[in-house]
């Protein structure tokens, strides 16, 4: 047994420390398509916070990388550890500490999981509104990855909820930040830079989360229309309508297909509107009360009528949710049918159009296939990538992120950069930002040790 | 001419530079009570991005410090130069560049005013909805100091609407941040971290703020109650409502009598009832119909009442607007009242009463007297402190600081730390995220140049 390891087990107790064989599989990988398995030289359980400040000050005094790690589920290779590196798994601090019912807020361990989050608010007519579309994720791992889903457009994402942390700098030093409050102007806002920086500032072993009240009802409508230009065209206008939605989407016809073959959606289409049918736009309402939903509801149907929806199907509950919930799996759907990657790049939303044409143009000029779908509330568009050639792919993705940024985009709008992407940050990225970047990590983690490697690399020379 | 001057008016023109008198008195202060004013060397008032890099170029090359400044509205000092140093003044860039309609945003030059957006909004039916209470304020300034006010409790502070900056980092490197998109996982979230510092790590040049649909219809609710106890007990029932307040105000007996007395507004409360009433409550509710607003508003008096109100008002919308009008200007009447100090804690919301009764004890235990009234709905409390002998106050300041910290809150809700709250901050920060914020500050200032001597002087040794 090395050294490292033989620490960490006078740190956590030798049982929440694997090494060697007995390091489960899972602890080498997570959902990311591109990624390549590492075994890490150890996996460490912290208890408490205190184990995981004594965690990094060994890590600190050793150089060894820690990379922490919540569910797995992360789509960017974030949580892979690095060789001869250490996964600090956080599944042992799952609790919820708090539900503050007077300040609207959670506090939680990073282990804790949105499904458990939210079966804890449900008897409070309470909610945590972030759906990245798995519901296992951890919180830790939410806010590593500032992860968003399709309740952006009312909501919000992960930053939008996180108002206070504590966590662990790269020397071993336990700071808190912000509080149970939205307001603070106190020196810089330490919350916001960790939340999103995939594990490379700091470990996160709190969060006081926002609580929002749980609307009693809901209401699915989905409008085909014959191009995608009209399905974004009709978004500014229910924005500007103050219905409020809870969810705008666009699904293409290819996808709808496969949501109805896969998940045996039935919505109830008349098959001449899906004949001519190219993008469906499905818009979900909330309301804490039936009446003013089903006014909404009308409303909203009226609207797309008028702004050149071929139909408009208001869908059963069971349907709605059902539909929404297949939407969430795109991710599944696309691993399934032998997608080579999936991009989330996010671009102002009214320009989806202009970039989906750059997309297929792309995609056509390299004998690939591109198909997606996306969040048409918050300009994220989820793209499948099918192209079996390494380097052909590589080119193709670097234009396609390339063509997103020339219309004012970013190259991940949820699933974060991780290993993966961070390729494509570096030849696409200001290296302006990418040296300040650079820097600020220095400022947290002076010894380089908090998942080096996820992002950018260390030096400016490597990729 | 010392050869800064004639510097800058190489780079800026003649005219768009002055000096020693030709300096408006002006420029040597903001409005923060306790600030002592300072001359600058030099005023420079840039038309572009590309004059501010090179006024950045200039003192990084000269060490001469920058301090940025918008109206001057501020309330910590933020925007007084230092001895020798320049102002940059952004009167100048005060376009606004976009209103984006589809995608819901405002494209904006720093020395934009809120009321300049405002009335540039009102025909699009849009709303930027941050009103801090001064709205001569420009969106760089509100940018520095992640601006607050009163709608935090709906829509959030400054930061939460800022989608984007083009920024001037401290060796004139021009970067710009974010998009028109909520949703964005790339790198570390530099707008988040420029957002509030206070114009220590970067010049923004431009901002990009969200836009929202401007309900058409408002009411004013005003509850009395005999304590204030009922009045914070009252707000998270108000919140689980769902009714979704715009604002949740608590105002004191005295403040309640000086708006009346300052501002002539009758709110028309029963004599009766006025003698009970220690606190009141202002809730204002806006809604795109007005037949919810109506609704809403029946509910939410009904619900005060049970909830121990002593009466409970429906403001005629005049009155309404006037006494939401009055309560911005508490500052101006603690001036005027000869207050030697004003401070912006924030707290949990729900520790507003324990926070006070603190605070009471603690002035009278050093002769002082300190009143205030606050932000019900998002714990931001506003305090006057009347004590002549600047030792005695510091130390109730600070006692009134640690109180607040100890549960859970922090220094500044929304003016900022500037000059004059960083001797409290030095005192009773956490050293470690003293040190990172100054770690941080190197890795985008190196030379020291912005705003230097604001939130935190340079050295751990000074304070």
């Amino acid at each position: 047994m090395s050294d490292i390891v033989e620490a960490l087990a006078d740190i956590v107790g030798p049982a929440a420390v694997s090494s060697g064989d007995a390091i489960n599989d899972d602890y080498t990988h997570d959902e990311a398509l591109t990624a390549t398995a590492q075994r890490p030289l150890a996996v460490v359980r912290p208890a408490s916070t205190a184990d995981v400040a004594r965690i990094v000050e060994l890590a600190a005094a050793t150089g060894v990388a820690l990379t922490a790690r919540g569910s797995g589920t992360g789509l960017s290779g974030a949580c892979i550890p690095v060789d001869g590196g250490v996964v600090v798994s956080f599944e042992r601090m799952n609790e919820i500490l708090e539900i503050d019912l007077d300040n609207h807020v959670a506090v939680v361990q990073p282990g804790v999981t949105l499904d458990q989050l939210d079966q804890a608010l449900k008897p409070h007519d309470l909610v945590y509104p972030v759906f990245p579309g798995e519901s296992s994720a951890s919180l830790g791992g939410n806010v590593a990855t500032n992860a968003g889903g399709m309740r952006a457009v009312k909501y919000g994402v992960t930053r939008h909820q996180v108002l206070g942390l504590e966590a662990v700098l790269g020397h071993g030093e336990v700071i808190r930040t912000g509080g149970k409050f939205v307001k603070a102007t106190t020196g810089y806002d330490l919350t916001q830079i960790i939340v999103g920086s995939e594990g490379t500032l700091a470990l996160v072993t709190e969060a006081i989360v926002r609580l929002y009240p749980r609307p009693a009802h809901a209401a699915t409508v989905l409008a085909p229309f014959a191009s995608l230009e009209g399905v974004t065209g009709a978004v500014p206008k229910i924005v500007a309508s103050g219905i409020g939605p809870l969810l705008v989407e666009y699904i293409d016809f290819i996808t709808m297909d496969a949501i109805r073959n896969n998940y045996g959606v039935e919505v109830g289409v008349d098959p001449a509107v899906k004949a001519q049918a190219l993008a469906y736009l499905v818009v979900v309402l909330e309301d804490r009360r039936e009446d003013r939903l089903e006014e909404n509801t009308e409303e909203l149907a009226n609207l797309l009528a008028g702004l050149g929806a071929l139909d408009v199907y208001v869908l059963p509950s069971t349907a709605g949710a059902k539909l929404i919930e297949a939407r969430e799996k795109a991710f599944w759907m696309a691993k399934a049918a032998g997608a080579n990657d999936i991009l989330d790049m996010v671009v102002p939303r009214a320009s989806i159009p202009q970039y989906m044409a750059a997309v297929a143009d792309l995609a056509q000029a390299s004998g690939s296939l591109v198909v997606g779908c996306g969040h048409a509330g918050d300009g994220n568009v989820h793209l499948s990538v099918f192209q079996n050639d390494a380097d052909v792919r590589h080119d193709l993705i670097h234009d396609v992120f390339a063509a997103g940024m020339s219309l004012g985009g970013a190259i991940s709008g949820e699933h974060g950069i991780g290993t993966e992407k961070k390729a494509y940050v570096a030849e696409l990225e200001d290296p302006a930002k990418l040296a300040l970047m650079r820097r600020i990590k220095a400022a947290f983690d002076p010894h380089g040790i908090l998942n080096p490697g996820t992002i950018f690399d260390a030096s400016e020379d490597s990729p």
